[in-house]
């Protein structure tokens, strides 16, 4: 009477969901300051005072039936040409409010592209550890997902096992660097070595692929690392960008779909991005943020915390004797787990009341990760508990 | 290299939007004043004040990483604790929160329900005249749509029509009262006759059949009509919800899922319904109107505008021969055409700047839609061009 695979869906929680409700649980019993929940990548710095003060002086300044009423599906075309001109400034581009299709956030990005692309036996590649809603997205707009690890050595891409994997039915690559939940930022190189790849495998089997680049985390970054953009390195780009964790506005969901104007035919593709918003129900992004986002553009909240969590807990945590991959962007550590199996891992942390996410559920065996999106506090109230599971490992107890 | 559907889909612009479209090249040509557009139906009276003096509010006092974050996919639980309460009170019902979904909007709220329910081999039930987007939402279910006309009597169902359309394979029906674009309501008699067809159905088919009931226009009746509260009727029924049209907020994307509580399994179709949110893409509903909600429950927009702009046109549109169907409520007019052929009419109407949109596209010949949205000024300097229109067919001009 309804759709199975809708109910598994809507039943089957995730490990992180799992492990939050969990936390909370145990919250209630022994109190919230003596769980260390570190499994949910929700923003905890709040958003930048320009934010609230431009909500307030668009309610004072502007009429209320413009300011929440429609607006044209893909976005007010004014505010799509300043985002346009601001990457433009930004990257050296030349795109134009035509390449820009506002959405309800990165997800409602990431399925509506998958949509608009989506053709039968088509395949979908994406680079484990990935985000896991990529399967049911990508599952969801018909297209079959295909997995490529990461080399374990830094994280970057394996690409004897990418041009392995490339064949005719290849639509699609799916990256997100920085990466939910490694960490880690692809190089210059690996994005030209990629492009190369992508290239190449277009000539060969004489169709387009498109190179789909997931950034939600594309300004948490730190140390002066370069995120290298996308669009600079491979035409047939598409960036699903969302300002959820820029803004820490995860829960207003805004976002857009940039169609690079270098891609094969980007009118052709913006007609088929605007089909399939229409037809998931998108009407248009929410007016009042909309608005709200040409005054924030190039801004971010105060991301210097997230760099204090992680210094802090990089260096505590290597000097207990823990592994880490490359901690240069988002707000994750992706830990190599003190043995094979990480589940069992994560349940003798939670020994300790440390709340750590198997890597598996992200398509990787034998890691966690820990989401350092939390008050500093935590992350220094944590560390006693760090070590004692680390010298529990040490000392055979497990 | 492209969903070809998708292409389909964001290339066909619907007649609403190119009437509108050709509306804005006309405001050009000959001056805003001069043309009548009643194409579109965006709300023209601003939010009731309350909306904007909560956002302030809430700014003000609530903690930004709470205001601005993830709630749970369903919505923040205690919210939909009030809906459910306010529901009970209003309509003596007996919902909790766990029977509310909260939605990008009544298009979400669509989506996301037919996706939930659809099986291969499903038929879904529309009245026409319908509401175009209904068509593309099903069938990216991968539904059926199927059509049963109204009697063109009085635009109630036609229940021979139903029945003889009544198989095993449909999985639902689809109201829409007040209706987009007759503005017509359902009566109590009608919703009460095919409550009890749907029963028997039910019973004759051996398994449930879904009433859904598409309410963005619950509040915009006029003249004390009663709007009979679906759910009490037939315990099958999903109410489709939006506070875009009462609460004036369409940019806004806030609206619900109301699962009845007496429906053969609401736990399990809660489940569906939230396991298709995640495959389509919705995370959550807008956090900042989530909270709005609670204060701004059972208030509306000032609709006497359009209870004015409605008894104005009608009466006028009488005077001058013309044909309407019972105007109670949303703020569209069916008119019927002056000659069999809609679209020809609306040719003509468009000599004297009138922007009718004609019937065809809502799966009904014959009449046009008038949305009177608009303002009072539009209403009556449309009035002599309307006169024109009948004078000219009366008098054999076209």
């Amino acid at each position: 009477m309804l759709s199975q695979e809708m109910i598994n869906l809507g039943q089957v929680r995730s490990v992180i969901r799992e492990m939050f409700e969990y936390g909370n649980k145990r919250a209630a019993e022994i109190g919230r300051e003596n769980v260390f929940d570190f499994s949910l990548g929700n923003p905890s710095v709040p958003a930048p005072s320009i934010v609230d003060e431009t909500i307030m002086k668009l309610i004072n300044e502007e009429d209320s039936v413009k300011l929440h009423g429609y607006t044209s599906a893909p976005g007010d075309m004014n505010i799509r040409n300043i985002v346009a001109n601001w990457l433009n400034d930004t990257y050296d581009t030349t795109f134009t409010g035509n390449n820009i299709y506002f959405t309800t956030g990165a997800a409602a990005a990431l399925t509506i592209t998958f949509k608009a692309i989506a053709e039968k036996n088509d395949e979908i590649i994406v680079f484990a550890p990935f985000f896991p809603e990529y399967k049911v997205f990508i599952e969801t707009s018909g297209a079959k997902m295909k997995i490529v690890k990461c080399r374990e050595s830094d994280f970057q891409i394996d690409f004897d096992a990418l041009k392995a994997a490339m064949n005719e039915n290849v639509k699609a690559v799916v990256i997100n660097s920085p990466c939910n939940p490694s960490g880690v930022v692809f190089s210059r190189e690996t994005i030209e070595k990629l492009s190369e790849i992508l290239r190449e495998s277009e000539e060969k089997f004489g169709h387009p692929i498109f190179l789909i680049s997931d950034e939600p985390y594309r300004e948490l970054v730190y140390d002066d690392i370069e995120v290298p953009f996308v669009p600079k390195f491979y035409d047939n780009t598409i960036v699903c960008y969302s300002f959820s964790k820029s803004l820490s506005l995860p829960g207003e969901r805004i976002g857009y779909i940039l169609i690079s104007d270098k891609s094969f035919n980007p009118s052709l593709i913006f007609d088929a991005v605007a089909g399939a918003g229409r037809a998931l129900g998108y009407v248009c992004a929410s007016s009042l943020f909309q608005r709200v986002i040409p005054h924030c553009l190039g801004m971010t909240a105060d991301i210097d915390i997230y760099k204090k969590n992680r210094d802090i807990l990089c260096d505590a945590l290597k000097e207990y004797g823990f592994d880490l991959v490359s901690p240069d962007g988002a707000f994750y550590l992706f830990v190599k787990a003190l043995e094979k199996d990480a589940n069992r891992f994560c349940e003798n942390a939670k020994k300790y009341e440390l709340l750590l996410v198997p890597s598996d559920s992200f398509g990787y065996e034998g890691y966690v990760r820990i989401s350092y999106c939390v008050s500093t506090e935590q992350i220094l109230n944590s560390l006693p508990a760090f070590k004692a599971l680390a010298d529990g490992y040490r000392n055979g107890e497990f």
